[in-house]
């Protein structure tokens, strides 16, 4: 099965790129490499949750900050997608950088970003096995809980 | 107008690199890529300012952190062209990733990091348009606010 | 001298690689680039120390904080030798990313990330030497004080 058909077995479709607000752009080929911006859980242009994450009253729970992991990595596939002419293209995930904004205590990053790790192995199988870090920061833009930036080789 | 004629006419010109205090080099040239080792906002190898990007007392306001973005992207272009041979090289700056030590509550990393991103569009127009990270972190070397790290690719 | 002797000389060997508890891996090659997960401080699986560094009661100071960041940075090189058929096979370590788990006020991530990038010297001499970011951090996974991500050319 294609990654876009599993993509679609997952009852997932790839949504609308959005625009960068500054002079960047969401994703680059560059040979056969294509890589992403930082990509924060945005569905149709708003965060779905912000704040940090962690155990605590008024924080983002575990299980939620992994759904924003899975949705910032969807729009990471969604960019790569745009700017490479399809997910079939892409042949290995290289290098996935996930950054979780974290409240005091908090040291279960590796947790939260198996959201996008796992999402990228529904996709790709074996290909989809990365490289990764995981890291709990201070804030993210805009108060996300979550950004994930992805490389891939391409065919 | 090639780069560096593009950055004459901006009325900057590049500064000394400055030697780095351990076993690691300033850039990096490797086949037809540049990298640059975390580039702080030093000029004349002291930092402009210390400490937190924030809204606070006390604390360094967007505006001044704007510009301790764009002078670490001015020492990266520097230590890319001594590493490469001079900016006219740079065909296409690939990947930014900007830390900014953020106080507590600031989440507008994106518009600090926009001091690095504008300055890579003055000074190479379209090719100079990048995928690029942002985020908040809790500290940075020698109490620098701002961390500006590039990749670029060579002709 | 090979780095593999070089190894043998600092007395040090490589340990054995811990598998990833998500779906990602701990080294990857493609083409003449291997990249590392961001490597922790284990060893025989168990984090060396966990906390923030600093200087305050309670914190890891900053000397122990290097030794941590040179044991994730063998972890590193371990990873690596596994996923591509020995150290000998490295040629040039391009770049590190360090992360510190840093208590407030802490602003010598620099320091503490010289524990790997010596350690990447005393192994591979010149071609040991790469571009590198330190930053300060949140919180990584596990608790864990440094977090060391490598990426390097094969021949």
């Amino acid at each position: 099965m294609s990654s876009e058909e599993r993509l679609k077995t997952l009852g997932l479709s790839l949504p609308k790129v959005t625009s960068p607000a500054g002079n960047y752009v969401p994703a680059l080929v560059d040979g056969s490499t294509v890589w992403t911006s930082g990509q924060l859980p945005l569905v149709d242009g708003s965060l779905i949750v912000t704040g940090a994450v962690g155990d605590g009253d008024g924080q983002i729970p575990i299980d939620r900050a992994q759904e924003c992991a899975r949705i910032a990595a969807l729009n990471a596939l969604a960019a790569m997608a745009d700017a490479c002419g399809g997910l079939n293209r892409i042949v290995r995930i290289v290098r996935v950088v996930g950054y979780v904004a974290s409240a005091p205590g908090f040291v279960a990053q590796h947790s939260v970003i198996n959201g996008a790790s796992d999402l990228m192995v529904e996709v790709f199988g074996e290909a989809g096995k990365h490289t990764r870090s995981a890291v709990g920061v201070a804030a993210l833009p805009l108060g996300a809980p979550v950004e994930i930036e992805v490389e891939a080789r391409l065919r």
